[in-house]
């Protein structure tokens, strides 16, 4: 599966958010065009592809996706949350610029993302309403937002590995399967519940590999200030140890391969992904 | 015009955030459920009523305005933006909770706000679509949002009255706009422009009148911070003095009617709304 429109994706995000009425497009182009590893939107792209559709025919829905993803983590990275100094390699927004500049590019980066889909080309209002309706309900209060909630919630405190994995099904996991759900909607596709059950199979897999990178890798190859085990946050590795997070995000990706394969058509672009998600070290 | 309804429209916003899945129930009900005076709502049932419809029917999409306009003011209070300490009478939300929580609260309601307007009752896909695409236009980074942008810069600079008029054309009279304009969609109107026209003139009136009660009135009347002054905010009082901020602000009402007065319907309704808001002392 060649990964050679992520190009033209980051191009039309670019385009976005060069509006010249947009007075945030500089620390909006800051935090989108980072080069970050585009995960939601490939997640998109590869139930597009299993349907023979191409996603250059949908980039706009996968920059929807990008912007929501992008925006909460220039809300997490805020001294009032997570804190955070650095993000894909570069400044935070709010270190660049300033905490004003931050919130309100989250704000602009989420509200233009329904502005992008609700506009999206080559899809029935039908399909573009429901577009909508998963990826508000995905990132809103029942979903990535709660996930965040639970976090801040969760620092400093002894939670178990349940409460980690319900914290995480929501902050990492809601974006994935509202990727996958997205994907199927274009593709019509009725039953969107296997594709949002391996969403979140495989958003969880990411989120442990997250902590046990966290624990192995070194900021500069991450991009990231490694902060959750300066903020005592809970982790995987922190409540299981090691090892057991080793095999636990080794059984939550073979979780999400079941759930792939048990889908009505053949699912090899996402198995595809998987794999190359399992093999990241970053 | 009977207002009954908005008791209705109280109720089901807080329904709406009622879910029992949200974490931030609390701070949202705090902020959302302040009596607010629900212009927004007030705007888009007034051409409702001008096309013989009933609010009751279309009460989703005021909750979409009015929880959109809450998340502004969530996030305009916070300390990095205007630090306002009161709202609405009672304490903002990172006073009465912490900022991450207002944050996070803001993120939530402005989400939320298209969950329940793409689930709205009673409109084909085709309407909630646009009306989808009205408010994240008019809310995003060239809308309200750049009107806070234009409202941060201006805090200690010199600016003139036109630079004034472009910053609450954004901030505040965006919003004004696609009420009615959503107004607009639901009753099947297709020419949108002399709406939002009606909807600009009226954003900016409210707003000039909004710095002459900042001046007159006391913060109790008002149940807010009367923190403009003490921030060095540009204002037209400011900028115009007293005198000529009140012509200009029976100018810009008198435009509004004018343009209101020119639809091609019967705009009795909002007419006798132009004149509650005018009559206004909070």
């Amino acid at each position: 599966m060649s990964n050679r429109w992520v190009e033209k994706l980051e191009a039309r995000l670019g385009t976005i958010v060069s509006n010249p009425d947009n007075l945030l497009s500089a620390p909006m182009q800051h935090a989108l065009l980072a080069g970050g590893k585009r995960l939601r939107p490939k997640l998109f792209n590869s139930v597009l592809v299993m349907f023979g559709l191409d996603i250059k025919d949908y980039l706009d829905v996968a920059c929807a996706l990008e912007m929501v993803h992008t925006y909460s983590l220039v809300h997490d990275d805020l001294p009032a949350m997570d804190d955070d100094a650095y993000r894909r390699g570069k400044p935070t927004v709010h270190v660049a610029y300033d905490e004003a500049t931050a919130i309100l590019s989250g704000d602009a980066l989420l509200t233009d993302a329904f502005t992008v889909l609700a506009n999206a080309q080559n899809l029935s209002a039908e399909k573009r309403i429901k577009l909508v309706c998963i990826l508000a309900e995905k990132a809103g209060s029942s979903g990535m937002v709660a996930g965040q909630v639970l976090d801040l919630k969760a620092t400093k405190q002894t939670i178990d590995v349940a409460a980690l994995n319900t914290m995480h099904a929501l902050k990492t996991a809601a974006l994935f399967e509202a990727a996958l759900m997205m994907g199927g909607v274009v593709s019509g596709v009725t039953d969107l519940h296997q594709l949002e059950g391996c969403g979140r199979a495989l958003g969880l897999a990411f989120q442990i590999q997250d902590d046990l990178l966290d624990v192995e890798s070194t900021q500069e190859a991450m991009g990231k200030s490694l902060s959750d085990a300066s903020h005592e946050k809970a982790s995987y590795v922190r409540i299981m140890g090691l090892s057991d997070a080793k095999e636990a995000c080794r059984a939550t990706f073979e979780k999400a391969r079941t759930l792939c394969a048990a889908l009505s058509v053949d699912a090899e672009p996402l198995h595809t992904l998987i794999d190359t998600i399992e093999q990241r070290n970053r």
